[in-house]
């Protein structure tokens, strides 16, 4: 495969771009006799959508899903999965005025070198629309786990500044931004309102928990959970740092502070996040990544354009403060794709024993 | 590949134990042509060998490589390369008196949980003698790199809490720890040194600097260049944190802070790390990654046996006091690996344009 | 992947059910800038439609094509291609009599034990409608090999035991069986009226042959150019037999007369079909296909149900004569995928000598 | 991978060529605790190895097996298994006077056209001996598939023009060419002795017969169970064609004789040969194969040099009359291969259910 497929044993290729005529993605490899209808997706996509708050875009994305082929009768057949989601409010004409300008921080430079094209589109392949495929993909997987009583939750630690002290996930439900402190919520409210009324934009840190994850998962040396896990939270476009457990704490710690103990009744501390030599431990899974700001800021910014002249771009169009909270769903279906695909590779070598 | 194979077009798969018979891997896609001789590769690896001071192991292992096929007349000839490297000092005696019991912060507990066995051989498949395959791979792709210009150079910019002020990579010969920083360099021996008196060990942050990579490596959505180099780091046994340019700092910024300016003359920053949506800008590329203390201290540690009752260990044995520095070549070999797969996997779409 | 991707550099990955609500595809790693619209593919698709004559099913599958995907202002741009194909016609009732028998020659049974369902919608994922998103993803493929000078052709050597004596390529456009030799033909469409009369099928092959292939494609030693041509071919579901070049015909020959012998003109003869040692030579690449007959006759037939009692089903519903000449391009498709995915793996060592 | 890797979950990566210092392979993925020894492969490997009669070569190739890891106290760990042949006698002097010269029906012309490498010495990695890597893996295959019933057997049905009127397993151990037929081996053996005189070579139809292979194995619809057998065998140098079941012969049938009717106690014919839609159906699977007769015979051939000038060539060295019955347990291998991956495969999914 050639970039856009994810998984080994259970796989999602995904397609589309955010202003041609749909997206979507084919699930190959999910187990039969799963129930599963297009609500079990939508109630995924519907977290990710935009347009709920002054912070994020209000353009309309109903990002309606279609189920277009393996599941009979209310249930998966084993037959891969098509899903389809229709673009209907691509309003490229937001895009004309940066369409000789390279933006920065953002895809076109990249773009432009690897492919030899300039689709000034508002980001094509490169906007977080993409990310609406791997939210519905993730919802499959998701159902998959939660018949092995796997759980994955992604919340807000940190936003602009603002870090939460505590980690209430029955405050996760309660907030805008999925923030397990509703105390720390509201500064970070704060905190976005005020950027934005100076037309620029923030970063955060999101934490994503797994809990009830049977010991046993990745396939050590290279296909290590924590390797694959890494990729899948750094392919996601906003994401610059990946860390598992205590993360980049470590380089601080001493051995006898970060190995953790082990009693008859388990784990004493978990520094390891739940994955030990690439392999799950029973423990709940810990992982954080850094969110970098949306690139996209109303304020003027000095690039190049085409033709390698300087120039100054202002981005209009409707944009979001912080990749957060929409950043949730996407972390947790990927997540929810490695672990999927990790339980049947699993499945195929224990089966026999 | 069950997890022991590495890329898609430039691919390593590796096998063997720590106390098995030998070590090695199957280079396989390396172009035709390349001059490649066992001196090569042996340069990197005794980089990484250990025994060179007092607080890494003093074990005998040469590590001494033999190229079994895929060279002819001292170059390449586009069949696999077939690498090999005899353990010669398993004593696997040492490990006695862990038989039953799993080591705290080790793989012992997790291999049990996956496979149902208990190899005690010191670590067996997740020893870190594993990375020296890697390191063999590494360097056949580093010379493969070398022809387009390509340069990978890992560094250590914290240890045990000391930090470096300043990456003057000059000095990074200059002491023993690979720090371009050679004051903190004598910090940071003092530190070890320290620590190894108590019967511990330290982490620390390497950081991978490559220079010279041509824009348009990567592949979106899914294999990213940042997400692949995240599961390259992630994979190797001590890391459990990867960053890509400013990493877990842009939580904290702008996006007028953290987006790179673009000029006639090129970016004027690096926020980025040298990748843009996945794909390599030219720019230098910067990833640090977060080692943990090795696990295998002198400190009586609480634990199970396989029987699941409480015991105390204390390892013996002979073991580094950190990963760093020998973890510095496995970095490179593990970014060489990626960029030469990016490499050719670019070539495969570009060359008919 | 999990059985519903084919290639490494140059994959389509299929989806689709004969009567959910679409077939369709997403052709990854194709190269940028390759001009492509909708009238390509359609072209191909509708030498595969039925209704076209009394010997093929009378349903209504317009197959009518939507680019998802991929391509802006009429050009690739090395994103994902996504392809649609609604189906319009599915009349499920057609299939309620059998619903609960499995169909002697059908995938119904195997099906049933490999998944555990019994979609009995005809033939549902093993239908031969599923071809058709081969048919569109090699039309992708098509194009671009024909950049490079690649020409694959498919024509009806034998059928219901009336073989060709010519291969005048000039008169496959002349009979509606694709055969290149009208005489041929004309025999061949009695036997197939004759056949039809009786509630019967039949079989035949298939011979394609490939032109101006350049030399050096195929992986040695496990993906050998005719090796995946064999899987590309067989993966067919009609498809019991593939042979290269002389095939099964070389058990009978001595070496002295089955080497090809090589002169400063090229080679005197082709019995290797184009391939030695699993890599294409520059001679033109032939091979042939063993078709079976269609399951589906009128005929009535001995079977059993899914409570395991005997039972009689006749096989109603509008079925084909033969899967000649619906499958030619069915085997156009599959070699160009074949081709266009060795095309681009040869490039990515190649482009660096 | 680049094209020495086979299989997905259970996979074998090859590497080594005739001449250099040794071929192996690394079987990875290989379910834990299964018992494996050297001597369980050597076994295989014997029956590979030349120097038993007139009509096979007679280097001395022992081909001495040692496992180099993923096997402890006797069992599989679940980690990779490392395989090393040593070559001990490459004599490349044998080959010295074809150094310049493509040799008809070899390697020769191909690899130079694909890799730009003119590695004369005996054929390199398109040598036969390649085969021994694939016995070797196909061992550890063959105990795995043992263990769930699985048998597999080749044996030769035709050759030189010879074909086999019965198939009485019992008699394929009774002669040295492992045909089930005593009476048509004995006229084999004339044939290969008059054409050895004649300084020429053979070749012949090998079939393989697979009992106890459980329904449900196979991945619709690109990787079929079919489909990978096909390319497993293609794969085999000397192969030029490959059918399953009726194979070729079903281009003659009627769909009312191809069809296997089913009964409660089951099918009544096996035109199928145990795969219907991809798909193992629980009866016996039965392929074929066409090989090629030897290339390297003792006649005057005429050829081209580097220089493109004609010449002639007389292969001198030790080479067989034909690649019967060296080949039957690489044929054995390529199906224990393909059968243990789709076994694991399967696993994956229908563990969950």
């Amino acid at each position: 495969m050639s970039g856009n497929t994810f998984g080994r044993q259970f796989c999602v290729t995904s397609f589309g771009e955010s202003h041609g005529a749909a997206i979507g993605c084919v699930v190959d490899g999910c187990p039969p006799g799963l129930e599963l209808t297009e609500a079990d997706i939508q109630r995924d996509l519907d977290r990710r959508k935009p347009g709920t708050s002054r912070h994020v875009t209000q353009r309309r994305e109903p990002d309606t899903i279609e189920i277009l082929s393996g599941v009979f009768e209310g249930r998966t057949t084993g037959t891969p999965i098509g899903l389809l989601i229709r673009n209907v409010d691509q309003r490229s004409r937001d895009y004309g005025s940066i369409m000789n300008a390279f933006r920065p921080g953002h895809a076109d430079y990249t773009y432009w070198r690897k492919y030899g094209i300039r689709d000034y589109r508002g980001g094509g392949r490169a906007s977080a629309r993409e990310t609406a495929a791997r939210v519905a993909a993730g919802a499959v997987a998701r159902l998959m786990l939660a018949r092995s009583g796997v759980q994955v939750t992604a919340y807000t630690v940190a936003l602009g500044g603002v870090a939460t002290s505590q980690r209430k996930l029955t405050e996760i439900a309660d907030n805008r931004l999925g923030c397990p402190d509703n105390e720390a919520a509201g500064r970070m409210e704060e905190r976005l309102e005020q950027v934005r009324k100076q037309g620029d934009t923030l970063g955060g840190i999101v934490e994503i928990l797994v809990t009830g994850c049977p010991a046993g998962l990745g396939e050590p040396v290279f296909d290590k959970l924590d390797g694959e896990l890494a990729k899948a939270l750094m392919s996601i476009g906003a994401v610059k740092g990946v860390e598992i457990g205590a993360g980049f704490a470590v380089a601080g710690l001493l051995g006898s502070q970060n190995n953790d103990p082990i009693t008859p009744a388990g784990f004493t501390s978990n520094n390891a996040g739940g994955i030990l030599a690439g392999i799950s431990s029973g423990q709940d899974i810990v992982a954080r990544v850094a969110v970098k700001p949306i690139p996209s800021i109303a304020k003027a910014q000095q690039t190049v354009n085409l033709a390698g002249e300087p120039v100054i771009v202002t981005i209009g169009g409707r944009h979001d403060i912080a990749a957060i909270p929409r950043i949730l769903p996407v972390c947790e279906a990927m997540v929810c794709l490695t672990l999927a695909d990790f339980l049947l590779r699993q499945q195929a070598v224990a089966a026999g024993r």
